[in-house]
């Protein structure tokens, strides 16, 4: 199994520069000695953008041309239908039926076609979307194209904070912390990467106490507020998280609306649950130095919003 | 009456580095050929800390060493407060009674000692204070160092996007625009800037019109919902702002509204009213061109956020 490397992460960012925002880092004092990396002020609202470039980037033209299909229960549904526009190529969606009406529309909103699907079908679907359309899998992370895209994020983290002590990532099937943590210990050797889930949808953490994936129902991981997070590890992910992760930590349910309480409050960001995660899991884990939490999305239905908001 | 120069204004860029975010531009497709400037990120959540830090760090150490003194309806106050805070200097801030708790409460949180006021005594308590203490008064815009510190937010428009053709910048003191408006008259001639002032607060729109400073009651200019553009130009401000406006825009508390919603929902920014009058203003001018708006602060009750996001 090829693993993803810092040339690959390097090679990504060369290639998907001018279309993804180069996110700063924000100094978030009064959490501790804490910067933010806001991937939710991505043209979409999420880090997704940085896969879906790098694999659409990738494709011969030739194939290209022919479109692109993806399953998602969101943010890579948008990632993949804006990076099709941008293309002018074809993008079909495959979504399940209970994800926030918000993101269905605003997939349909870059001009995708979305085929809605039962809870645990989405794979299947898509296989015979494929096979209809004669278009291209972009998969939401079981590729070394997206895992390599994500780490573009890793790569400017390192760059703006070199002396970084501690990056916590949110885990879901594990693309973005593949990618992000090869990239910080790549690059910055001495600093721990940790991996935070929802108590709720916490199979990464017990399967890699285990030394293999564990699998948990989608009934179970659907419990969880944050319904980006309810994906499992492939055996391509997992091996990477096996490689770059120091340890997963996982936080309940009312640590993640706290934590995008405050990164509304305090920070001036809307972040959906799934990108609140990482913060929560900072506060979790105690002192851990300089640190930066990624805020990976925010793409939160109105009516959670304010409710959180209440406090 | 000297105005600040682009020269002034790469000095305070150089003076004020480390201390202030450099915000990038978000690209804001969902709005038209517009990119924001989110200021609401920096770390008090308003472009304020340019010009309190640039202002502070001029002053000779023996004089600054005895404390600073300043008056404000919220974020002069914080960016204060915090930047007295980094130079281990007494703040001690006056606060009209009627500010929005959560910018007392930050004020405070930054160890700055808040004495409150009635609405329009805020010049005299202040000089009162500084009488009493022998501080030094940090004006929130009626001076040159204020002006040029705001400016470096234009110096960065500049520079990231150098073929802008529209700025659109709240108006209230005038700090602000007369900053980032000698910026980009300096650095990009052809791009035209425009004030933005609620019609509640108009009073700036009205003064340029008649090529004299109007004044406006502070009972009717505290009808509009965007606390922060309550304060009226002065003659240094005013005379930058003839300069370097092409035009005032006023827009309507809906239109407020609207854009303090539509940058929380599709921006996944918070802003506050005063932050988002840019937006409403971009949006009121219709095509523009390739514009930014400035994002200029993002300290917004949490009632208040709700209420608008209930549209």
């Amino acid at each position: 199994m090829h693993l993803v490397t810092i040339d690959d992460i390097r090679s990504a960012a060369a290639r998907i520069r001018g279309d993804v925002l180069r996110t700063p880092l924000i100094p978030a004092a009064w959490a501790g000695p804490l910067w933010l990396k806001p991937e939710n002020l991505q043209a979409i609202g999420a880090f997704k953008v940085r896969g879906a470039f790098n694999a659409i980037a990738r494709l011969d033209p030739d194939v290209r041309a022919r479109g692109v299909v993806a399953y998602s229960s969101g943010n890579h549904a948008q990632a993949v239908a804006y990076a099709a526009a941008r293309y002018g190529i074809a993008a079909h969606i495959v979504m399940p039926e209970e994800t926030p009406r918000v993101k269905v529309d605003a997939t349909r909103s870059h001009g995708a076609q979305v085929v809605l699907c039962g809870a645990g079908q989405r794979e299947a679907v898509a296989a015979d979307v494929v096979e209809r359309t004669g278009g291209v899998l972009v998969p939401p992370f079981d590729h070394p194209d997206i895992i390599a895209g994500q780490g573009t994020a890793g790569l400017e983290i390192a760059e703006d904070l070199p002396d970084v002590e501690a990056v916590f990532v949110p885990v879901s099937g594990g693309g973005l912390a593949s990618g992000i943590g090869t990239a910080i210990k790549a690059l910055c050797p001495g600093a721990r990467v940790y991996g935070v889930e929802p108590e709720l949808a916490g199979d990464t953490a017990e399967g890699l106490r285990n030394g293999r994936r564990a699998n948990w129902s989608i009934e179970d991981r659907n419990r969880t507020i944050a319904d980006g997070l309810r994906s499992q590890p492939s055996d391509l992910t997992f091996a990477h998280l096996q490689r770059v992760l120091d340890d997963v930590i996982t936080v309940s349910e009312d640590e993640i609306r706290g934590a995008v309480r405050d990164l509304a409050l305090r920070a001036h960001l809307v972040s959906e649950p799934s990108g609140a995660v990482a913060l929560a899991g900072y506060r979790r884990a105690g002192p851990a130095g300089r640190a930066v939490a990624v805020v990976s999305g925010g793409n939160i239905e109105t009516a959670l919003l304010r409710d959180i908001l209440a406090g």
